[in-house]
Protein backbone atom coordinates (compact mmCIF):
# COMPACT_ATOMS: atom_id res chain seq x y z
CA UNK A 1 0.00 0.00 0.00
CA UNK A 2 1.31 3.47 -0.74
CA UNK A 3 2.71 5.83 1.72
CA UNK A 4 0.70 8.48 3.31
CA UNK A 5 2.07 12.21 4.23
CA UNK A 6 0.34 15.12 5.29
CA UNK A 7 1.49 18.55 4.38
CA UNK A 8 -0.35 21.41 6.55
CA UNK A 9 1.50 24.31 4.87
CA UNK A 10 0.50 27.94 6.25
CA UNK A 11 0.39 30.76 4.14
CA UNK A 12 0.45 34.67 5.08
CA UNK A 13 -2.56 35.70 3.94
CA UNK A 14 -6.44 35.75 4.92
CA UNK A 15 -8.05 38.14 3.32
CA UNK A 16 -7.69 38.34 -0.47
CA UNK A 17 -10.19 35.77 -1.43
CA UNK A 18 -8.72 35.70 -5.29
CA UNK A 19 -4.93 34.63 -3.85
CA UNK A 20 -6.24 31.47 -1.58
CA UNK A 21 -8.71 30.21 -4.19
CA UNK A 22 -5.35 30.08 -6.45
CA UNK A 23 -4.04 27.89 -3.50
CA UNK A 24 -6.85 26.05 -3.25
CA UNK A 25 -6.83 25.52 -7.09
CA UNK A 26 -3.36 24.07 -6.87
CA UNK A 27 -4.06 22.44 -3.84
CA UNK A 28 -6.68 20.56 -6.01
CA UNK A 29 -5.05 19.79 -9.40
CA UNK A 30 -1.90 17.18 -8.08
CA UNK A 31 -2.04 13.51 -8.55
CA UNK A 32 -2.14 11.72 -5.49
CA UNK A 33 -3.07 14.56 -3.34
CA UNK A 34 -6.37 15.41 -1.42
CA UNK A 35 -7.26 18.69 0.05
CA UNK A 36 -8.90 17.91 3.09
CA UNK A 37 -9.12 21.11 4.74
CA UNK A 38 -8.51 24.69 4.92
CA UNK A 39 -8.98 27.80 6.60
CA UNK A 40 -8.06 31.45 6.41
CA UNK A 41 -8.19 33.73 9.34
CA UNK A 42 -8.26 37.89 8.65
CA UNK A 43 -7.21 38.98 11.48
CA UNK A 44 -4.41 36.61 11.04
CA UNK A 45 -4.28 37.53 7.65
CA UNK A 46 -3.04 33.77 7.45
CA UNK A 47 -4.49 30.76 5.83
CA UNK A 48 -3.84 26.82 6.52
CA UNK A 49 -4.28 23.92 4.56
CA UNK A 50 -4.51 20.25 4.72
CA UNK A 51 -3.56 18.10 2.36
CA UNK A 52 -2.71 14.39 2.22
CA UNK A 53 -1.36 12.89 -0.32
CA UNK A 54 1.36 9.60 -1.59
CA UNK A 55 5.23 10.58 -1.25
CA UNK A 56 5.75 12.15 -4.86
CA UNK A 57 2.09 13.86 -4.85
CA UNK A 58 3.08 15.76 -1.19
CA UNK A 59 6.36 16.76 -2.69
CA UNK A 60 4.94 18.22 -5.49
CA UNK A 61 1.85 19.91 -3.94
CA UNK A 62 3.79 21.90 -1.28
CA UNK A 63 6.73 23.34 -3.85
CA UNK A 64 3.41 24.35 -6.15
CA UNK A 65 2.04 25.55 -3.09
CA UNK A 66 5.23 27.46 -2.11
CA UNK A 67 5.83 28.79 -6.03
CA UNK A 68 2.37 30.27 -6.02
CA UNK A 69 2.22 32.09 -3.28
CA UNK A 70 5.93 33.22 -3.78
CA UNK A 71 4.49 34.97 -6.80
CA UNK A 72 1.45 36.01 -5.24
CA UNK A 73 1.89 37.31 -1.50
CA UNK A 74 3.96 40.70 -0.96
CA UNK A 75 5.46 40.11 2.70
CA UNK A 76 6.58 43.99 2.28
CA UNK A 77 2.83 44.67 2.51
CA UNK A 78 1.52 42.33 5.25
CA UNK A 79 0.34 42.79 8.32
CA UNK A 80 -1.41 40.55 10.78
CA UNK A 81 -1.75 39.36 14.21
CA UNK A 82 0.05 36.16 13.97
CA UNK A 83 3.92 36.05 13.76
CA UNK A 84 5.07 35.28 10.21
CA UNK A 85 8.81 35.42 8.62
CA UNK A 86 7.36 33.86 4.80
CA UNK A 87 4.83 34.40 2.04
CA UNK A 88 4.93 30.68 2.98
CA UNK A 89 5.20 31.09 6.55
CA UNK A 90 6.09 26.78 7.56
CA UNK A 91 5.88 23.53 5.75
CA UNK A 92 5.38 20.68 8.10
CA UNK A 93 5.02 16.89 6.59
CA UNK A 94 3.64 13.77 9.13
CA UNK A 95 3.62 10.38 8.43
CA UNK A 96 0.02 9.37 8.72
CA UNK A 97 0.08 5.73 7.29
CA UNK A 98 3.08 3.36 6.00
CA UNK A 99 5.76 6.52 6.60
CA UNK A 100 8.01 7.31 9.07
CA UNK A 101 9.32 10.47 11.06
CA UNK A 102 12.54 9.33 9.28
CA UNK A 103 10.81 9.89 5.74
CA UNK A 104 9.43 12.83 6.24
CA UNK A 105 12.25 14.57 7.21
CA UNK A 106 14.01 12.84 3.91
CA UNK A 107 10.96 14.85 2.05
CA UNK A 108 11.07 18.04 3.96
CA UNK A 109 14.83 18.48 2.85
CA UNK A 110 13.68 17.80 -0.53
CA UNK A 111 11.55 20.23 -0.63
CA UNK A 112 13.35 22.89 0.75
CA UNK A 113 16.03 22.11 -1.47
CA UNK A 114 13.94 22.27 -4.75
CA UNK A 115 12.16 26.03 -3.23
CA UNK A 116 15.51 27.27 -2.93
CA UNK A 117 16.91 26.33 -5.67
CA UNK A 118 14.18 27.05 -8.13
CA UNK A 119 12.51 30.24 -6.15
CA UNK A 120 15.58 31.45 -4.42
CA UNK A 121 13.65 31.90 -0.86
CA UNK A 122 16.02 30.47 2.17
CA UNK A 123 15.43 28.04 4.11
CA UNK A 124 15.55 26.75 8.03
CA UNK A 125 14.90 23.51 8.89
CA UNK A 126 12.74 23.00 11.53
CA UNK A 127 11.47 20.29 14.03
CA UNK A 128 12.44 16.68 13.57
CA UNK A 129 13.98 17.97 10.52
CA UNK A 130 16.40 20.51 12.59
CA UNK A 131 20.24 20.81 11.86
CA UNK A 132 20.76 21.75 15.45
CA UNK A 133 18.53 21.70 18.65
CA UNK A 134 18.08 25.22 18.77
CA UNK A 135 16.33 25.23 15.13
CA UNK A 136 13.51 22.81 16.41
CA UNK A 137 11.49 24.88 17.51
CA UNK A 138 9.49 27.07 15.02
CA UNK A 139 8.73 29.77 17.72
CA UNK A 140 12.35 30.61 18.44
CA UNK A 141 13.29 30.24 14.22
CA UNK A 142 10.62 32.57 13.50
CA UNK A 143 11.87 35.35 16.25
CA UNK A 144 12.13 38.46 14.52
CA UNK A 145 9.40 37.79 11.86
CA UNK A 146 9.97 39.16 7.84
CA UNK A 147 11.28 42.52 9.41
CA UNK A 148 14.22 41.04 11.55
CA UNK A 149 14.90 38.23 8.97
CA UNK A 150 17.79 40.14 6.89
CA UNK A 151 19.57 41.33 9.89
CA UNK A 152 18.80 37.85 11.36
CA UNK A 153 20.35 35.62 8.76
CA UNK A 154 23.74 37.59 9.62
CA UNK A 155 23.95 36.31 12.61
CA UNK A 156 26.23 33.02 12.74
CA UNK A 157 23.94 30.86 14.24
CA UNK A 158 21.23 31.72 11.98
CA UNK A 159 23.08 30.80 8.46
CA UNK A 160 20.08 29.16 6.71
CA UNK A 161 20.10 25.50 6.23
CA UNK A 162 19.36 25.99 2.28
CA UNK A 163 20.40 29.12 0.27
CA UNK A 164 22.64 32.62 0.87
CA UNK A 165 22.18 34.75 3.92
CA UNK A 166 19.54 37.20 2.38
CA UNK A 167 15.77 36.90 2.59
CA UNK A 168 13.94 36.72 -0.85
CA UNK A 169 12.74 40.65 -1.28
CA UNK A 170 8.87 39.74 -1.29
CA UNK A 171 8.54 36.27 -0.54
CA UNK A 172 11.10 36.27 3.07
CA UNK A 173 12.09 32.64 4.69
CA UNK A 174 10.03 29.51 4.88
CA UNK A 175 10.49 27.18 7.56
CA UNK A 176 10.33 23.15 6.29
CA UNK A 177 10.17 20.36 9.10
CA UNK A 178 8.80 17.26 10.02
CA UNK A 179 6.90 16.15 12.98
CA UNK A 180 4.45 13.85 14.22
CA UNK A 181 0.69 14.31 13.88
CA UNK A 182 -0.32 16.48 16.47
CA UNK A 183 -3.61 16.08 18.72
CA UNK A 184 -5.38 19.15 20.39
CA UNK A 185 -6.67 17.30 23.34
CA UNK A 186 -8.34 19.45 26.66
CA UNK A 187 -9.27 18.05 29.96
CA UNK A 188 -12.05 19.50 31.63
CA UNK A 189 -12.28 19.75 35.76
CA UNK A 190 -14.54 20.42 38.07
CA UNK A 191 -12.93 24.21 39.45
CA UNK A 192 -13.93 27.30 38.56
CA UNK A 193 -10.09 27.99 39.72
CA UNK A 194 -8.02 28.46 37.35
CA UNK A 195 -4.84 28.25 39.14
CA UNK A 196 -5.29 24.55 39.74
CA UNK A 197 -5.32 24.08 36.12
CA UNK A 198 -2.34 25.89 35.62
CA UNK A 199 -0.61 23.68 38.37
CA UNK A 200 -1.68 20.57 36.43
CA UNK A 201 -1.12 21.87 33.28
CA UNK A 202 2.54 22.50 34.39
CA UNK A 203 2.81 18.65 36.03
CA UNK A 204 1.96 16.96 32.75
CA UNK A 205 3.94 19.03 29.81
CA UNK A 206 7.56 18.27 29.60
CA UNK A 207 9.00 21.70 30.01
CA UNK A 208 7.81 21.23 33.82
CA UNK A 209 9.29 17.83 34.14
CA UNK A 210 6.12 15.85 33.25
CA UNK A 211 5.51 13.68 29.52
CA UNK A 212 8.60 14.80 27.26
CA UNK A 213 5.90 15.10 24.15
CA UNK A 214 2.93 16.96 25.88
CA UNK A 215 2.75 20.71 25.80
CA UNK A 216 0.16 22.35 28.58
CA UNK A 217 -1.62 25.30 29.85
CA UNK A 218 -4.98 26.15 31.69
CA UNK A 219 -7.38 27.89 30.52
CA UNK A 220 -10.69 29.23 31.72
CA UNK A 221 -13.77 27.97 29.99
CA UNK A 222 -15.72 31.11 30.85
CA UNK A 223 -18.98 30.24 29.51
CA UNK A 224 -19.40 27.01 31.80
CA UNK A 225 -17.25 28.55 34.40
CA UNK A 226 -14.87 25.81 34.71
CA UNK A 227 -10.86 25.52 34.30
CA UNK A 228 -9.26 23.23 31.75
CA UNK A 229 -6.30 21.52 31.26
CA UNK A 230 -5.45 22.41 27.31
CA UNK A 231 -2.89 20.21 25.84
CA UNK A 232 -0.94 19.56 22.30
CA UNK A 233 0.07 16.15 22.56
CA UNK A 234 2.95 16.59 20.31
CA UNK A 235 3.91 12.51 19.58
CA UNK A 236 0.72 10.74 20.50
CA UNK A 237 2.50 7.17 20.50
CA UNK A 238 5.70 8.63 22.70
CA UNK A 239 3.17 10.34 25.13
CA UNK A 240 -0.08 8.34 24.80
CA UNK A 241 -3.92 10.42 25.43
CA UNK A 242 -4.62 7.85 28.23
CA UNK A 243 -1.35 8.92 29.97
CA UNK A 244 -1.78 12.28 30.60
CA UNK A 245 -5.26 11.89 31.16
CA UNK A 246 -5.52 9.69 33.98
CA UNK A 247 -2.11 11.76 35.32
CA UNK A 248 -4.47 14.80 35.14
CA UNK A 249 -6.85 12.86 37.12
CA UNK A 250 -4.32 11.40 40.19
CA UNK A 251 -2.74 14.74 40.12
CA UNK A 252 -6.36 16.66 40.71
CA UNK A 253 -7.32 14.76 43.43
CA UNK A 254 -4.97 16.31 45.76
CA UNK A 255 -6.90 19.47 45.05
CA UNK A 256 -10.01 17.77 45.43
CA UNK A 257 -11.06 18.18 41.96
CA UNK A 258 -12.40 16.03 39.81
CA UNK A 259 -12.33 15.37 35.83
CA UNK A 260 -16.14 16.01 34.30
CA UNK A 261 -14.79 15.57 30.64
CA UNK A 262 -12.76 16.36 28.04
CA UNK A 263 -12.25 17.91 24.38
CA UNK A 264 -10.11 16.69 21.03
CA UNK A 265 -9.90 19.82 18.73
CA UNK A 266 -10.20 18.90 14.96
CA UNK A 267 -8.96 16.25 13.17
CA UNK A 268 -7.06 13.35 14.93
CA UNK A 269 -5.44 10.15 13.51
CA UNK A 270 -7.45 6.81 14.37
CA UNK A 271 -4.47 5.88 16.22
CA UNK A 272 -4.56 8.55 18.68
CA UNK A 273 -7.97 7.15 19.94
CA UNK A 274 -7.44 3.09 19.32
CA UNK A 275 -4.11 3.29 21.28
CA UNK A 276 -6.32 4.16 24.18
CA UNK A 277 -9.11 1.81 23.83
CA UNK A 278 -6.18 -1.08 23.50
CA UNK A 279 -5.11 0.34 27.18
CA UNK A 280 -8.14 0.87 28.83
CA UNK A 281 -9.58 -2.64 27.43
CA UNK A 282 -6.66 -4.23 27.79
CA UNK A 283 -6.46 -5.93 24.84
CA UNK A 284 -3.46 -8.18 24.29
CA UNK A 285 -1.39 -7.90 21.16
CA UNK A 286 -3.33 -5.74 19.24
CA UNK A 287 -2.10 -5.36 15.45
CA UNK A 288 -3.13 -1.59 14.66
CA UNK A 289 -1.64 -2.21 10.84
CA UNK A 290 -3.89 -5.59 9.96
CA UNK A 291 -6.89 -5.47 12.60
CA UNK A 292 -8.03 -2.09 11.88
CA UNK A 293 -10.72 -2.84 8.55
CA UNK A 294 -10.09 0.78 7.16
CA UNK A 295 -6.51 0.62 7.11
CA UNK A 296 -6.83 -2.02 4.33
CA UNK A 297 -8.71 0.36 2.32
CA UNK A 298 -6.28 3.34 2.61
CA UNK A 299 -5.14 3.58 -1.51
CA UNK B 1 -17.72 10.40 -0.80
CA UNK B 2 -19.04 6.64 -1.88
CA UNK B 3 -20.32 4.61 0.41
CA UNK B 4 -18.57 1.61 1.62
CA UNK B 5 -20.08 -1.87 2.22
CA UNK B 6 -18.58 -5.14 3.06
CA UNK B 7 -19.28 -8.40 1.57
CA UNK B 8 -18.22 -11.64 3.53
CA UNK B 9 -19.72 -14.73 1.29
CA UNK B 10 -18.87 -18.47 2.48
CA UNK B 11 -18.15 -20.94 -0.09
CA UNK B 12 -19.06 -24.91 0.06
CA UNK B 13 -15.17 -25.47 -1.27
CA UNK B 14 -11.96 -25.37 0.79
CA UNK B 15 -9.79 -28.26 -0.65
CA UNK B 16 -9.61 -27.75 -4.46
CA UNK B 17 -7.20 -24.89 -5.14
CA UNK B 18 -8.25 -24.29 -8.88
CA UNK B 19 -11.45 -23.47 -7.39
CA UNK B 20 -10.65 -21.44 -4.87
CA UNK B 21 -8.20 -19.57 -7.44
CA UNK B 22 -11.25 -19.03 -9.71
CA UNK B 23 -13.26 -17.11 -7.00
CA UNK B 24 -10.10 -15.05 -6.19
CA UNK B 25 -9.79 -13.92 -9.69
CA UNK B 26 -13.28 -12.82 -9.91
CA UNK B 27 -12.91 -11.30 -6.73
CA UNK B 28 -10.33 -9.35 -7.69
CA UNK B 29 -11.59 -8.25 -11.54
CA UNK B 30 -14.99 -6.34 -10.41
CA UNK B 31 -14.23 -2.42 -10.36
CA UNK B 32 -14.37 -0.44 -7.36
CA UNK B 33 -14.35 -3.83 -5.36
CA UNK B 34 -11.39 -4.88 -3.05
CA UNK B 35 -10.75 -7.92 -1.83
CA UNK B 36 -9.44 -7.85 1.80
CA UNK B 37 -9.07 -11.54 2.84
CA UNK B 38 -9.67 -14.61 2.12
CA UNK B 39 -9.28 -18.23 3.90
CA UNK B 40 -10.16 -21.37 3.41
CA UNK B 41 -10.24 -24.21 5.75
CA UNK B 42 -10.09 -27.99 4.26
CA UNK B 43 -11.50 -30.27 7.41
CA UNK B 44 -14.83 -27.62 6.95
CA UNK B 45 -14.21 -27.82 3.03
CA UNK B 46 -15.13 -24.03 3.35
CA UNK B 47 -13.94 -20.68 1.93
CA UNK B 48 -14.82 -17.33 3.63
CA UNK B 49 -13.71 -13.79 1.28
CA UNK B 50 -13.76 -10.94 2.66
CA UNK B 51 -14.59 -7.93 -0.05
CA UNK B 52 -15.48 -3.94 0.80
CA UNK B 53 -16.32 -2.40 -2.67
CA UNK B 54 -19.08 0.70 -3.77
CA UNK B 55 -22.42 0.20 -3.73
CA UNK B 56 -22.60 -1.25 -7.27
CA UNK B 57 -19.19 -3.09 -6.84
CA UNK B 58 -20.43 -5.32 -4.19
CA UNK B 59 -23.31 -5.66 -5.94
CA UNK B 60 -21.86 -7.14 -8.85
CA UNK B 61 -18.99 -9.30 -7.02
CA UNK B 62 -21.08 -11.00 -5.11
CA UNK B 63 -23.31 -11.93 -7.92
CA UNK B 64 -20.14 -12.80 -10.04
CA UNK B 65 -18.73 -15.41 -7.28
CA UNK B 66 -22.47 -17.14 -6.54
CA UNK B 67 -22.54 -17.88 -10.25
CA UNK B 68 -18.24 -19.16 -10.30
CA UNK B 69 -19.50 -20.63 -7.35
CA UNK B 70 -23.20 -22.79 -8.52
CA UNK B 71 -20.93 -23.62 -12.16
CA UNK B 72 -18.01 -25.14 -10.07
CA UNK B 73 -19.22 -26.74 -6.95
CA UNK B 74 -21.20 -29.44 -6.87
CA UNK B 75 -23.08 -30.36 -3.38
CA UNK B 76 -24.31 -33.69 -4.23
CA UNK B 77 -20.83 -34.66 -3.87
CA UNK B 78 -19.83 -31.92 -0.57
CA UNK B 79 -18.35 -33.23 2.58
CA UNK B 80 -17.10 -31.16 5.53
CA UNK B 81 -17.07 -30.61 8.91
CA UNK B 82 -19.20 -27.25 8.76
CA UNK B 83 -22.87 -27.09 8.31
CA UNK B 84 -23.99 -25.54 4.86
CA UNK B 85 -26.85 -25.43 2.49
CA UNK B 86 -25.36 -24.19 -1.01
CA UNK B 87 -22.32 -24.11 -3.58
CA UNK B 88 -22.28 -20.70 -2.02
CA UNK B 89 -23.90 -21.00 1.69
CA UNK B 90 -24.39 -17.76 2.63
CA UNK B 91 -23.86 -13.68 1.53
CA UNK B 92 -24.02 -10.97 4.18
CA UNK B 93 -23.64 -7.30 3.32
CA UNK B 94 -22.34 -4.92 6.05
CA UNK B 95 -22.17 -1.48 6.25
CA UNK B 96 -18.99 0.12 6.61
CA UNK B 97 -18.54 3.69 5.88
CA UNK B 98 -21.50 6.23 4.91
CA UNK B 99 -24.07 3.50 4.54
CA UNK B 100 -27.09 2.25 6.66
CA UNK B 101 -28.29 -1.17 7.82
CA UNK B 102 -31.33 -0.40 5.86
CA UNK B 103 -29.38 0.19 2.43
CA UNK B 104 -27.61 -3.41 3.22
CA UNK B 105 -30.78 -4.74 3.28
CA UNK B 106 -31.94 -3.15 -0.19
CA UNK B 107 -28.86 -4.57 -1.59
CA UNK B 108 -29.21 -7.83 0.07
CA UNK B 109 -32.92 -8.27 -1.35
CA UNK B 110 -31.37 -6.82 -5.30
CA UNK B 111 -28.69 -9.52 -5.20
CA UNK B 112 -30.99 -11.97 -4.09
CA UNK B 113 -33.19 -11.42 -6.65
CA UNK B 114 -30.77 -11.58 -9.11
CA UNK B 115 -29.34 -14.54 -7.93
CA UNK B 116 -32.63 -16.32 -8.48
CA UNK B 117 -33.64 -14.62 -11.70
CA UNK B 118 -30.43 -15.91 -13.20
CA UNK B 119 -29.41 -18.59 -11.37
CA UNK B 120 -32.47 -20.85 -10.39
CA UNK B 121 -31.04 -20.91 -6.67
CA UNK B 122 -33.91 -20.65 -4.36
CA UNK B 123 -33.12 -17.76 -1.78
CA UNK B 124 -34.21 -17.04 2.10
CA UNK B 125 -33.15 -14.32 3.36
CA UNK B 126 -32.29 -13.74 6.81
CA UNK B 127 -30.55 -11.25 10.14
CA UNK B 128 -31.28 -8.11 8.98
CA UNK B 129 -33.50 -8.97 5.82
CA UNK B 130 -35.58 -11.76 6.61
CA UNK B 131 -39.23 -11.26 6.27
CA UNK B 132 -39.73 -13.25 9.38
CA UNK B 133 -38.20 -13.34 12.87
CA UNK B 134 -37.93 -17.24 12.87
CA UNK B 135 -35.50 -16.63 9.82
CA UNK B 136 -32.94 -13.76 11.68
CA UNK B 137 -30.80 -16.60 12.72
CA UNK B 138 -28.26 -18.53 10.35
CA UNK B 139 -28.64 -21.69 12.03
CA UNK B 140 -32.14 -22.21 12.10
CA UNK B 141 -32.20 -21.11 8.53
CA UNK B 142 -29.92 -23.49 7.56
CA UNK B 143 -31.26 -26.61 9.99
CA UNK B 144 -31.22 -29.68 7.59
CA UNK B 145 -28.67 -28.57 5.74
CA UNK B 146 -27.67 -29.64 1.90
CA UNK B 147 -29.19 -32.97 2.08
CA UNK B 148 -32.55 -31.95 4.34
CA UNK B 149 -33.70 -29.08 2.35
CA UNK B 150 -35.61 -30.42 -0.53
CA UNK B 151 -37.83 -31.31 2.36
CA UNK B 152 -37.49 -28.37 4.36
CA UNK B 153 -38.52 -26.16 1.46
CA UNK B 154 -41.93 -27.99 0.98
CA UNK B 155 -42.55 -27.21 4.61
CA UNK B 156 -45.24 -24.37 4.78
CA UNK B 157 -42.64 -21.97 7.01
CA UNK B 158 -40.31 -22.26 4.71
CA UNK B 159 -40.93 -21.13 1.70
CA UNK B 160 -38.36 -19.78 0.39
CA UNK B 161 -37.76 -15.72 0.16
CA UNK B 162 -37.10 -16.28 -4.06
CA UNK B 163 -37.27 -18.98 -5.99
CA UNK B 164 -39.35 -22.05 -6.52
CA UNK B 165 -40.11 -24.63 -3.93
CA UNK B 166 -36.95 -27.11 -5.09
CA UNK B 167 -33.25 -26.48 -4.54
CA UNK B 168 -30.82 -25.89 -6.95
CA UNK B 169 -29.55 -29.41 -7.90
CA UNK B 170 -25.88 -28.91 -7.40
CA UNK B 171 -25.55 -25.23 -5.85
CA UNK B 172 -28.56 -26.27 -3.21
CA UNK B 173 -30.06 -22.83 -1.15
CA UNK B 174 -28.51 -19.70 -0.51
CA UNK B 175 -29.09 -17.20 2.62
CA UNK B 176 -28.89 -13.67 1.60
CA UNK B 177 -28.54 -10.70 4.32
CA UNK B 178 -27.38 -7.64 5.70
CA UNK B 179 -26.21 -7.82 9.32
CA UNK B 180 -23.81 -4.92 11.29
CA UNK B 181 -20.03 -5.83 11.20
CA UNK B 182 -19.34 -8.19 13.89
CA UNK B 183 -16.49 -7.77 16.24
CA UNK B 184 -15.01 -11.07 18.04
CA UNK B 185 -14.58 -10.04 21.61
CA UNK B 186 -12.79 -12.12 24.18
CA UNK B 187 -12.11 -11.64 28.01
CA UNK B 188 -9.03 -13.55 30.09
CA UNK B 189 -10.08 -14.22 33.57
CA UNK B 190 -7.38 -15.03 36.54
CA UNK B 191 -9.36 -18.20 36.95
CA UNK B 192 -9.18 -21.87 35.93
CA UNK B 193 -12.55 -21.96 36.63
CA UNK B 194 -14.26 -22.28 33.04
CA UNK B 195 -17.67 -22.20 35.06
CA UNK B 196 -17.34 -18.67 36.12
CA UNK B 197 -16.55 -17.60 32.72
CA UNK B 198 -19.85 -19.44 31.37
CA UNK B 199 -21.63 -17.75 34.65
CA UNK B 200 -20.23 -14.15 33.28
CA UNK B 201 -20.69 -15.48 29.58
CA UNK B 202 -24.52 -15.70 30.23
CA UNK B 203 -24.77 -12.47 32.39
CA UNK B 204 -23.76 -10.62 29.47
CA UNK B 205 -25.24 -12.34 26.39
CA UNK B 206 -28.99 -11.56 25.49
CA UNK B 207 -29.59 -14.70 25.19
CA UNK B 208 -29.51 -15.02 29.22
CA UNK B 209 -30.92 -11.48 30.06
CA UNK B 210 -27.69 -9.28 29.16
CA UNK B 211 -27.08 -7.12 26.17
CA UNK B 212 -28.73 -7.60 23.00
CA UNK B 213 -26.66 -7.40 20.69
CA UNK B 214 -23.90 -9.61 22.66
CA UNK B 215 -22.96 -13.43 22.34
CA UNK B 216 -21.02 -15.34 24.62
CA UNK B 217 -19.79 -18.67 25.78
CA UNK B 218 -17.38 -19.54 28.04
CA UNK B 219 -13.88 -20.89 26.71
CA UNK B 220 -10.91 -22.62 28.03
CA UNK B 221 -7.59 -21.45 27.37
CA UNK B 222 -5.74 -24.39 27.79
CA UNK B 223 -2.16 -23.31 27.27
CA UNK B 224 -2.49 -20.32 29.45
CA UNK B 225 -4.65 -22.44 31.71
CA UNK B 226 -7.15 -19.48 32.11
CA UNK B 227 -10.86 -19.20 31.40
CA UNK B 228 -11.98 -17.04 28.74
CA UNK B 229 -15.62 -15.11 28.27
CA UNK B 230 -15.41 -15.18 24.80
CA UNK B 231 -18.12 -13.01 22.54
CA UNK B 232 -19.42 -11.91 19.18
CA UNK B 233 -20.68 -8.18 19.59
CA UNK B 234 -23.39 -8.46 16.33
CA UNK B 235 -23.87 -4.89 16.67
CA UNK B 236 -20.82 -2.68 18.48
CA UNK B 237 -23.23 0.55 18.18
CA UNK B 238 -25.98 -1.10 20.22
CA UNK B 239 -23.94 -2.59 22.56
CA UNK B 240 -20.27 -1.16 23.03
CA UNK B 241 -17.04 -3.61 23.94
CA UNK B 242 -16.83 -1.20 26.83
CA UNK B 243 -20.35 -1.99 28.48
CA UNK B 244 -19.53 -5.52 28.30
CA UNK B 245 -15.79 -5.21 29.30
CA UNK B 246 -17.04 -3.07 32.42
CA UNK B 247 -20.12 -5.27 33.13
CA UNK B 248 -17.58 -8.59 32.82
CA UNK B 249 -15.47 -6.71 35.28
CA UNK B 250 -18.29 -6.37 38.02
CA UNK B 251 -19.89 -9.55 37.55
CA UNK B 252 -16.27 -11.38 38.07
CA UNK B 253 -15.73 -9.47 41.31
CA UNK B 254 -18.57 -11.77 43.33
CA UNK B 255 -16.27 -14.52 42.52
CA UNK B 256 -12.78 -12.96 43.97
CA UNK B 257 -11.93 -12.63 39.91
CA UNK B 258 -10.58 -10.35 37.94
CA UNK B 259 -9.55 -9.06 34.26
CA UNK B 260 -6.44 -10.05 33.33
CA UNK B 261 -6.34 -9.10 29.44
CA UNK B 262 -8.93 -9.09 26.13
CA UNK B 263 -8.74 -9.88 23.06
CA UNK B 264 -9.62 -8.53 20.10
CA UNK B 265 -9.87 -11.53 16.90
CA UNK B 266 -9.60 -10.49 13.15
CA UNK B 267 -10.69 -7.13 11.70
CA UNK B 268 -12.72 -4.44 13.33
CA UNK B 269 -14.33 -1.30 12.36
CA UNK B 270 -11.57 1.52 14.01
CA UNK B 271 -14.99 2.90 15.23
CA UNK B 272 -15.68 0.00 17.48
CA UNK B 273 -12.83 1.00 19.75
CA UNK B 274 -13.17 4.83 18.87
CA UNK B 275 -16.33 4.49 20.88
CA UNK B 276 -14.71 3.39 23.58
CA UNK B 277 -12.15 5.71 23.54
CA UNK B 278 -14.37 8.09 24.08
CA UNK B 279 -15.98 6.38 26.93
CA UNK B 280 -12.91 6.23 29.08
CA UNK B 281 -11.45 9.70 28.20
CA UNK B 282 -14.95 10.87 28.52
CA UNK B 283 -14.55 13.31 25.24
CA UNK B 284 -17.42 15.58 24.88
CA UNK B 285 -19.18 16.02 21.52
CA UNK B 286 -16.68 13.76 19.42
CA UNK B 287 -17.64 13.99 16.01
CA UNK B 288 -16.76 10.70 14.65
CA UNK B 289 -17.02 11.41 10.84
CA UNK B 290 -15.60 14.86 10.54
CA UNK B 291 -12.58 14.68 13.52
CA UNK B 292 -10.69 10.95 12.58
CA UNK B 293 -8.31 11.72 9.88
CA UNK B 294 -8.80 8.75 8.00
CA UNK B 295 -12.19 9.32 7.22
CA UNK B 296 -11.40 11.52 4.61
CA UNK B 297 -9.04 9.47 3.17
CA UNK B 298 -11.10 6.52 1.94
CA UNK B 299 -12.57 6.86 -1.50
Amino acid sequence: MAKLIECIPNFSEGRDEKIIQGLVSIAKSIQGVTLLDYSSDASHNRSVFTLVGDENGIQEVAFQLVKYASEHIDMTKHQGEHPRMGATDVVPFVPIKDATTAECVEISKKVAKKINDELNIPIFLYEESASNPSRTNLAKVRKGQFEGMPEKLLEEEWVPDFGERKIHPTAGVTAVGARMPLVAFNVNLDTDNIDIANKIAKIVRGSGGGFKYCKGIGVMLEDRNIAQVSMNMVNFEGTPLYRAFETIRFEAKRFGVNIIGSEVIGLTPAKALIDCAEYYLQIEEFDYGKQILENHLLN
